[in-house]
């Protein structure tokens, strides 16, 4: 990889919120712009951003679909870190970015695979939280923190979000 | 830039909490007077950090204004990220900083600037959020992903706070 | 410890989540196992991962005592950063972590210890909250911002979580 010469942006979205996560793509979706490498990894509730939105016809125990309902589906139904002000808060946004021609979660994300953003699912949450491959957008690989790490150490800007 | 041969730090801020935005005030001085330079972008709910703390006159449309008021003025005006309280807890930590001769946050920041920190605020977020020049701080800069990254990619101390 | 040849890896742990600590003791030992040199920062919330999780007999002031009363006592007494519901979600997280054989945060904390992860307990908060060494796990060194600064400044994969 490191031959390429190619500069490496590596985000970890652990984040289950709207405005993070908007920012997570934001600046994944610039440095892909710059020519950048990028991966943005998801763990966490970071995975929620990931998942499809409609219902997804699973074999699962009781606990996993706990999770799996209580979990927002997709990019669409996060809701915000700060003035969440029971669901006004992600409205406003919305059209706040609509009001001036930003994009959305979901485009910024359908953007981001367009421009090769790689997006890896963490394998050990997904365990955790039960999760499984087919509820999540298509496109995404799945990785361990081995992968992360192996990408993280070839680059400078490492993120946490 | 990458001619003066100093490190560079940077640092995302995008939380509006107290005590996340003197964490990251704390790394940046510190890096500052470690002659680096450093860059704290403020993004999203990072912005009140350097709101002034009166009212200020704009001309803006209602959603626009609606924000203004619900989001805290400056950086004595925000709350904490755990221990909030219901105001109690941002008093008990003023008053410790105070027991201690810590410095509070606007402290932190007016010492930041002193010391050449370079503080910008995020033009797209200020759109989004409604947010105009004046109401911010003297000294700010204005930029977006793209000046953020040009630094960034030079640093090896990025963080996302 | 330049000579050392060695990554340097850094994390500033400044939540006290329960989640967000696993994510960073599992991308800290992971970067140990690949034999990177590891430095977990702990800094306000983030230093209740390090106490010890019964009282300690100290002598305190009735502030530091009342922040030693609210805190939680531990890795095992943290809260999620989501999905907390009144404590029903740390039970279902510790469930499924056990179900699936994964290590709990108490374990994955002596690992890190075992693998050799510098932990080092920020002094400055240490005083603000009133901390005590000997309310700490044993093993953790003290230091300030220019330890860390150090140390960051020498690796790539600086996380702030």
């Amino acid at each position: 990889m490191e031959q390429t010469g190619k500069k490496k942006t590596t985000i970890v979205l652990f984040s289950g919120d709207y405005d993070k996560a908007m920012a997570a793509f934001i600046i994944a979706n610039g440095a892909a712009a710059y020519d950048h490498e990028v991966t943005i990894f998801s763990t966490f509730w970071g995975l929620n951003t990931l998942r499809k939105e409609g219902p997804v016809q699973t074999n699962k125990g009781l606990l996993e679909k706990m999770f799996g309902w209580m979990m927002p589906r997709g990019a669409n139904k996060l809701g915000l870190s700060k003035m969440q002000m029971f669901g006004m808060g992600p409205k406003m946004i919305k059209h706040v970015i609509k009001k001036h021609n930003a994009m959305t979660l979901p485009q910024l994300i359908e953007l981001s695979q367009e421009m090769g953003v790689k997006l890896v699912a963490c394998t050990m949450t997904m365990d955790l939280l039960g999760l499984q491959q087919e509820e999540l957008l298509d496109g995404i690989e799945l990785g361990g923190v081995a992968a992360y790490l192996g990408d993280a150490s070839e680059g400078n800007v490492n993120l946490f979000i």
